[in-house]
């Protein structure tokens, strides 16, 4: 997508240096600062320092950490030692063992000399086939936006929880590539974007996303969510998935639960941006999903920039006062009015999960 | 309630000054201060500065303040002029001309000799009926309390939304009665307060008030109270009311519907303290209740105390991204378990709120 005019991914290799690029998403929204990793340790750092973050985009970086790791040393011996390193930065995310596991499935054949060429060339093919599917995902969700336009005068508004945005992956984003694909075709559509506490990844990533794309949208608390819908100010909810199970429970950020019943109470669709690679067959329900408990300090503590632009920590509850903080909610799937996978539109249930995706239902069984 | 062990109000006649003091509360929750009233104009001050808020506290808050006009200048032109300032303070607030009014009704008979002392013995009266109330409240909600403690085992675990706190009223509270209450009595509770963006009011006041009275409490985002049901975290939420319709729909605080929304997914009695005052029996549908809009920049920045303890104020969001900020929402009665009013539970109905409060039915007529 564009910043300010100029396109940009969020991760690509220098040609001039040969070194990868990336946007450091610790940064923002404050400032838009583009870091060079040079060396597989630079890839580990940007990973678990969040400076690159969602879950497809720690898959590329890993893969592009795994062909900086073989410039070095592209021995056998290193090709296993910097994989079982590099997955080690996020060790939870299922994305960078996938990519790790299909670099190394594809240099291990080769002999050393050929490893490094090579192996920027796969992590490029990982990153255009993730571009690929969200890509799909935008034009099987326009379809979407265009009915929906279609029965209504005056500009459609979406409504979007957390960061599912380009910044969570190469290109497009997921939950984010219906709009991008809307608002490039002309189509007259407003984003409102939930805030998204403990973490802010709205307000901060999502917000930033689409004000330097030229997207019009408005920033709202993620209590106001429910009362627009009351009033008729929102026509669907478009969010991400973590994880959706073989029934089409989806888990994703803490708080989306909450917009779907508000959605299901209020006629307003709800639909979630699910590429086939966070859809896991293995697990039917969704109260099977382990919900990650991350620290206090993510609720009782904020950094933003002050006036002057300096970077402050600051402590908005008292000193002694307890918080919880669950990372994630599961939305039972009555509540889902669909899913939107690269192979189209699906309905969040087993049956027709099982139908649009055969090979994986297979797999799983 | 107390203060680390001390009893406190909100609001007093210091004995010895012969002042009024106040709990600056735009100090909270980084520290405690006193702040003392000298002259009318203080009082206007701290109400618009917001050192008092919570409706039945600015209407205390504006008869203390008339009875100090009066220690200056009892005459009946200054009577007049006084009450008049007052009510400029924060123009919406309904307590603030109730509290107005019955203070002239009271000090304009009298000789102007006699209006200081019986302005500041008619104040004490109105914080002594305040108290009252919201000590019935808390009688009438503990029995709902101990009812539902009866059947588990295991600390009661509550939820409430915003402050509707002892700060917010003289002392109790209305939706933190039941919860002060129950915990005086020994019951075995324990409260989840949400965060309540934009203006932070449950991680800045009801944390704040529950930790230095000793109530067990854990402060979490607005997004997670959906989750804590869905795992049977919480059994009861009781929140406050700004206003409540002659039907029994809630206009509350930004976010309380969705609560209100996953609360009845999930089995869980949704409650609210709604003092008669709060009552608009005038008011028929919550839909015609206006809802404030207020300023974009309390969902862009945000402020707290760094870890050297300065107050700093920092920015969330990107630069040019707009943001709307609905201040309150409405519940359906629909999605209302029962009112807690002062004359004890009250179906969230039109007959039941008649039969209620049968005298208030006929005013509205």
């Amino acid at each position: 997508m564009k910043v300010d005019g100029k396109p940009f991914r969020t991760i690509w290799r220098d040609p001039a240096s040969g070194n990868v690029a990336i946007i450091d998403q610790t940064k923002l929204p404050h400032a838009f600062v583009i870091a060079e990793l040079r060396s597989v340790e630079d890839a580990w750092r940007a990973i678990a320092d969040m400076q690159v973050r969602g879950a497809p985009l720690i898959g590329i970086a890993a893969a592009y950490g795994l062909a900086l790791a073989m410039r070095v040393d592209p021995s056998d011996a290193n090709l296993v030692a910097a994989a079982d390193y590099l997955a080690t930065a996020r060790p939870t995310a299922v994305n960078l063992a996938w990519a790790l596991e299909d670099m190394r499935r594809v240099l291990a054949p080769l002999p050393p000399s050929q490893r490094v060429e090579r192996g920027f060339a796969r992590a490029g093919e990982l990153a255009d086939a993730d571009v690929a599917v969200n890509e799909a995902m935008g034009v099987h969700g326009l379809a979407i936006l265009r009915e929906l336009a279609a029965r209504k005068d005056g500009r459609l508004n979406i409504l979007t929880h957390c960061n599912a945005g380009w910044l969570a992956t190469v290109d497009w984003g997921t939950a984010t590539a219906p709009l991008y694909k809307g608002h490039e075709s002309g189509l007259d559509l407003h984003v409102f974007v939930d805030e998204t506490r403990p973490r802010n990844q709205g307000a901060a990533l999502t917000a930033w996303e689409l004000l330097h794309h030229g997207v019009p949208h408005t920033l709202i608390a993620d209590n106001a969510g429910g009362h627009l819908m009351q009033h008729g100010e929102i026509d669907v909810v478009i969010v991400g998935t973590d994880r959706t199970t073989a029934s089409g429970d989806v888990c994703n950020k803490i708080g989306t639960y909450l917009k779907a019943l508000a959605a299901h109470d209020n006629g307003v669709p709800f639909y979630v941006a699910a590429p086939s690679s966070s859809i896991d067959f293995a697990t039917f329900d969704g109260a099977d999903v382990p919900i990650e408990m991350r620290g206090e300090k993510e609720v009782t503590h904020l950094t933003g920039a002050t006036a002057e632009g300096r970077i402050e920590t600051v402590r908005l509850a008292p000193k002694g006062s307890p918080a919880l903080n669950p990372a994630f909610d599961v939305t039972p799937a009555r509540l889902v009015t669909g899913l939107i996978t690269e192979r189209g539109v699906v309905a969040a249930t087993v049956d027709a999960l099982a139908r649009a995706f055969p090979e994986r239902g297979k797999a799983a069984a």
